[in-house]
């Protein structure tokens, strides 16, 4: 089954079109944890990487139920290089076996052949001296399109070789992103431009839900260009940050919904990962996890009521 | 000493403004090398990730008196994850202790806080369950700035804290650069708006020589396009890709220098490390880093020349 109507399966079986964001930090991973990792390994990058893991797979093992997909911010892996990308790894597998889809969140970019070499390690397999590795990878990778459709086309290669997709930023949630995003091409914002490609990149791609593997990032924090998108790309999903912490509302990303309640994904890192923090007094929580889903349960309850009075909510949810 | 001027000076100290790209991949490694790292570690991926670091050594021993910097392609490492990592960070550590600058060739971009902790796992210290670590970090990172000005400050931040510097991307080398990077913002493209906001942004972080830390990086192969951004940014060094095997020539990277010679530093990668591929014949090179050294040679020759020719030579070299 082609990879974006393996989400949608995902999202259908559990009514729950939310993505949640694994970007652990280590300062905000609770303190029983972090102790138990010092006491193994020490005061090390080790410990600080297992932390993160381990704080990965107790809400894995708790949220997997809840949601179709799970998001890894790369840069809070990377931040502990070669432990760190373990922890990583690690967490794809843990996620994978629980049934949850995978979203790589890298944000990678560069021109032709390297393009090609972040595609196949990121979604494909690496060249070793003799064959290649058969590692578990993720089923998404987030691209930055800046430098031109040519830097594009790499991934797109590797995603039909590989079952895999893609989501590209095209409009970001932070608050200066309209000062380069907006500039003008052709008479309409670059953003809007680049959406108009990679509808069109996608339209020979499209699977059984009338959705391409080539999705698009588009924050929530700008519901009008969520409705021009919604409407310049009907055939790509769109992975939505900014809900929650970054000040996004239920009723700012219903935009980003089709007619049918399809089309979006709606990502929470913080609100669910430190939901404990809210719940609990101190930093020795008992049952971070289970804020975590509870958290998550409340943000699938804002959203389904949400569509549900715009109309939008499944029949099958 | 500003992270800069310690460029300025190696430059200077070598009398020569080129900069090799250590981007290897394992299929053109020189067989020897990987029979050996295969006899060593089997088939595996520590043995692809221990030829590369072992095709690096051998190639800094032998250039690190010739040029002032080398600049390592990410994609190249990460593609065989925690080993990649580590050939990385052997690799930064061997080239520092023999006296080069290294920049961090990742184009990383994200929003806000992100920014921020990939901007202090590339340039700055990482944070640990108590305390930060202390590894050897380069000197330079390449950055993505289409996201946003928003985007680029944490970067700039971690620089200033740690001394130092970036490269931003503002006109890549490939096809379809011109596709997104010349929409149009305030009656002017959009490369030279964020040539401008980054020549803004580094008016205050000047030092002694008249630049500042936040350099651009310049594709060899738009000639024009870089004559205008060497005015519009006379205060950021250019890191200037595409010469050698992407077609870009010494006429085509002259405009890239300011008057006095300085403000570019030209890259190749595949033209240097592969430079065996040329001399030699089969894969099985007995000398394939003087080779490289000789091709680095050839490229300072051909720079110099051209140089000297545009009335534009340093006396002191």
């Amino acid at each position: 089954m082609l990879v974006i109507d393996q989400l949608i399966a995902e999202i259908n079986r559990k009514s729950s079109p939310i993505v949640v964001g694994l970007d652990p930090e280590v300062e905000h991973i609770p303190t029983p944890i972090k102790d138990e990792m010092v006491r193994q390994f020490g005061p090390t990058t080790r410990a600080a990487a297992e932390a993160i893991y381990h704080f990965n797979a107790a809400l894995l093992d708790e949220i997997h139920l809840l949601v179709p997909a799970v998001k890894l911010q790369m840069a809070c892996y990377e931040l502990y290089e070669a432990e760190g990308l373990s922890a990583f790894r690690r967490t794809v597998e843990r996620a994978k076996k629980l049934g949850l889809m995978v979203i790589d969140d890298s944000k990678r970019n560069d021109i032709g052949h390297t393009a090609s070499i972040y595609a196949r390690g990121h979604l494909g397999r690496t060249p070793l001296i003799d064959g290649t590795t058969e590692t578990v990878k993720p089923d998404f990778l987030t691209i930055n399109p800046y430098l031109g459709s040519d830097t594009i086309d790499p991934f797109v290669s590797v995603c039909q070789e590989h079952n895999k997709g893609l989501f590209i930023l095209v409009r970001t949630s932070n608050p200066s992103a309209g000062e380069y995003q907006e500039a003008t091409v052709e008479g309409i914002p670059l953003f809007h431009r680049i959406a108009l490609d990679i509808e069109k990149r996608g339209s020979t791609l499209i699977g059984k839900n009338g959705f391409s593997p080539l999705g698009a990032v588009v924050g929530a924090t700008w519901p009008e260009e969520a409705a021009l998108l919604r409407s310049a790309m009907p055939s790509s999903y769109f992975l939505v940050p900014g809900y929650g912490t970054q000040g996004g509302t239920a009723e700012q990303v219903i935009n980003s919904f089709n007619e049918k309640g399809y089309g979006a994904l709606i990502n929470s890192s913080r609100g669910i990962m430190y939901a404990y923090r809210q719940s609990q007094s101190g930093n020795s929580p008992s049952d971070f996890a289970g804020d975590a889903a509870r958290a998550v349960q409340a943000m699938r309850d804002d959203l389904l009521h949400t569509l549900s009075q715009a109309g939008k909510l499944p029949a099958n949810w």
